[in-house]
């Protein structure tokens, strides 16, 4: 291929911009009726009242306490009127910002906002192999974030262990800020480091803290500790974002079978419980501060423990979880997900799976939705540009379909002659360079062009893919200048050492 | 693994008598509003009134002529009145029987049966490679079909093309009466072939005419010639079929910019008018002649004209042509598909999406569901277990879910102390056997597990189980009758020489 005709086609791979902010194609779908979601509603508030709910942090237990909860050491038993307060000052609709004006993206009903394979602690692709996360690979899956318009949010793809952990959230602010211009994400990490990476974003926007505050331009994800625990840097992040008025995605992670019940249904009920304890905390703190909903729920392997993804179960935990969340009238997140240790066929039927729950169940945020491998245990470059062929797709159907009289092609029709083919009508001849999706790593040439061409199958495909898109990213225009902007504050910041880190 | 083992699991594979009679699990999503379908069938039937239809059989053509249509040469034109009073007489139930009556498939509103890939020339698998099909091959083929319930009918999966062709119908319908119990396909190549499958078949069951043709046991596939085209053998097997009240299955093969117009309301057009044509057809032969509706439309590549699968046009096709057929009142086909020449992820991300697609769209027969690669040309073993994963794991949600105030599991929300684990309570060892779907080729070891056994991917772990199943298959118990009873009547067609193919 020509080096002209590589440019061309690689610029075409890298943007599309009626793929920025996607609407779901298709209606949500229930797996239980409306009376046995009210039930677990009702179990969950049950369980948060007479079972309680641990929580590690002292400040966060403290709050719950001055509202009226009884707490008793460690464990806080909350009332239904606490919960019932909280999810009616929860924001049903908002908008998170963006470094970048048209990459904000409106949350609401029916709102769809793709986020990257996330938390990884490895990297691996097909020439490197499967290593530790360091800085330059969390480097390059930004850039593959900010390259593709169908991913919407940064995410914390790689973890780059080779930074020490007290000055990582600079590195990690520092490189969303520089080489992207899409929602960052923030560890919660405890208070010290949450508290410097908002003022980093807040700097680098250049944005007064009454700007800042009055609308998110980040968020964090929170993991409650299955079964009712939430631990000290969690409890300490929704605190914290709930002050600062930024998003917190809270994410019980129930695993059938294991940290959860085997269940499906009392899955869903320890999980609705842990979100609702969660939820509670950060309108407690503030009430209407931007907040999801959510869920990320499977099942285990009952003979060896180890988590599934792209299961029956998966699917019907999201189904679940989105009837939850239309009960409570809130948005909410959900995952995609694979156990398969490599690209291949398990990794694509899991992650597709996974996928389509999430479509079925109408999930306001779908995470882990290219890249993640091994059940997030590794982020692969190859797995990320085959799952963008499935969420591309997945953007171009919810876009509308011309269905006009024209459309119809009346004309072609008459003109084309029994058993002829429609290649040269004037209707295909005005249509076809935009009439259909262009893959980006599917090959459709025939067997015998295939393999004179190499035999390669979409894991060699994608190695030139992603090298190809780094190869030709290009920063966006303000990058530099946030950098610049929180150059002297990340200075400062390692000259003291850095921030601590919660246990 | 020990023998013993193997045998166990090997048995658990092949056997799943709950997925044997499926219903969709998720309610039909509406690709266009009313109206336009409104709009695609009017046009479609001013299509079939003004612009016609080939037909090539001069037996097919006089049908038409004798009901009313105008006949111009080979050129058929087809009036509203006939049209309607076809869909009106149209079966909207049957039953699809077996040779086995626990394989009967019941085929109504949300019936779902899943096909195999079907139509190929040529076989693939990791150790033989890819060949011209051969007899060997559709036997291993068919005994595949047969070893896992979630198939429901067979399918020429693969040509023996090493049988002469006017002998190769005794070998198509001799193969799958004996290895099989599921419902037999039969090809559609003229008049004297079809006639004697279908007496092998009445033979082989040992029923007498009027209880043979009172219902179906047996299923063609038409493809009309888009566009506006029946050919002789296709013409000749929609009039036999009907005649002997066995199921055609309609199915336009719409390819979007080449065979079809550019546009996918377009193409829908088209693919309406030559599927009510046929239908027709079937009805003036013998109203009530159950016949399905169908479809299998997707794009090509503009660029190469090649055929695409799993693109955002192929989920649009499939549905809008169920907004058709639900407009019509009919069952209806859709079809999977993949362009991939290998088992890799584009072939496993295509497969699921144009799956995904059949099941938004709410076909009732879905075929090319396992097995189909290179968009037909061939049919790959491991292709075909990995994609059997899809087919259980959607077979395994149509199954309903215990939400009982038991499965909300307070009890084992109570004995779990915060951040403990479920494994040990009552209420996971009453259900873990049964709790979740038990994957056929997931492997959810950890990479260094995964990597210690081997480091096989998806494609490589199904080669053993193809090859265990074909080794621990057992041919069905009156298989051996079945061939017995026309064992005459192949060798004395034998000795004629065959029958004619029609071209």
């Amino acid at each position: 291929m020509s080096r002209s005709r590589r440019r061309t086609r690689a610029s075409t791979l890298q943007a599309h911009p009626a793929w920025r902010q996607l609407r779901h194609p298709f209606s949500p779908q229930a797996l239980l009726q409306a009376e046995r979601i009210e039930a677990i509603h009702n179990m969950a508030l049950r369980v948060l009242q007479e079972l309680g709910i641990r929580v590690l942090d002292d400040g966060a237990r403290d709050i719950y306490r001055q509202a009226g909860a009884q707490v008793e050491e460690q464990m806080v038993f909350i009332g239904q009127e606490l919960v019932d307060a909280a999810i009616a000052s929860v924001p049903r609709a908002f908008t998170l910002n963006a470094p970048d004006s048209t990459r904000c993206l409106r949350v609401e009903p029916g709102s769809l906002v793709f986020g990257p394979g996330a938390g990884c602690p490895n990297a691996t692709d097909r020439l490197g192999g499967r290593r530790p996360g360091c800085l330059a690979d969390y480097r390059n899956a930004l850039k593959l974030h900010q390259s593709f318009d169908v991913i919407h949010i940064l995410g914390p793809s790689v973890e780059p262990q080779d930074v020490p952990v007290q000055l990582r959230h600079y590195e990690l602010m520092r490189q969303q800020l520089i080489l992207s211009d899409k929602p960052p994400f923030v560890y919660g990490r405890g208070h010290e480091q949450v508290r410097e990476c908002l003022e980093m974003i807040r700097l680098a926007l250049d944005l007064d803290e009454a700007s800042f505050s009055a609308q998110p331009w980040c968020y964090t994800v929170v993991n409650t500790n299955s079964p009712r625990q939430i631990d000290r840097p969690m409890g300490q992040a929704l605190v914290d974002f709930a002050r600062a008025g930024q998003l917190s995605i809270i994410t019980p992670f129930c695993l059938a079978g294991a940290m959860a019940p085997v269940t499906v249904a009392g899955a869903l009920t320890l999980q609705h419980a842990e979100a609702l304890a969660a939820i509670t905390l950060t309108q407690l703190v503030r009430p209407g501060a931007p907040v999801l909903y959510g869920g990320f729920g499977s099942n285990v392997d009952m003979r060896s423990g180890a988590p599934a993804f792209g299961t029956p179960e998966q699917i019907q935990m999201s189904l679940g979880t989105g009837q939850l969340a239309r009960f409570l009238g809130l948005p909410w997140r959900s995952s995609a997900g694979t156990a398969a240790n490599i690209p291949d066929m398990q990794a694509a039927g899991e992650t597709h799976m996974a996928l389509w729950g999430t479509l079925m169940a109408n999930a306001n945020f779908v995470f882990h939705a290219a890249g993640w491998l091994e059940g997030g245990l590794s982020f692969g470059f190859e797995k990320f540009i085959n799952d963008l062929e499935a969420l591309q797709t997945i953007a171009s159907l919810s876009r509308p379909l011309d269905s006009s009289d024209d459309a119809l092609a009346w004309d072609a029709l008459g003109e084309v002659p029994p058993g002829g083919h429609f290649f040269a009508t004037g209707h295909t001849m005005a249509r076809y360079r935009e009439a259909f999706y262009q893959p980006l790593v599917a090959d459709l040439s025939n067997f015998g062009s295939w393999q004179e061409a190499g035999g390669r199958n979409a894991y060699e495909r994608a190695t030139d893919i992603w090298q190809r898109v780094l190869e030709e990213y290009s920063p966006p225009p303000e990058g530099d200048a946030r950098g610049a902007r929180i150059a002297e504050f990340i200075a400062l910041g390692t000259g003291r050492g850095g921030a601590a880190v919660t246990d």
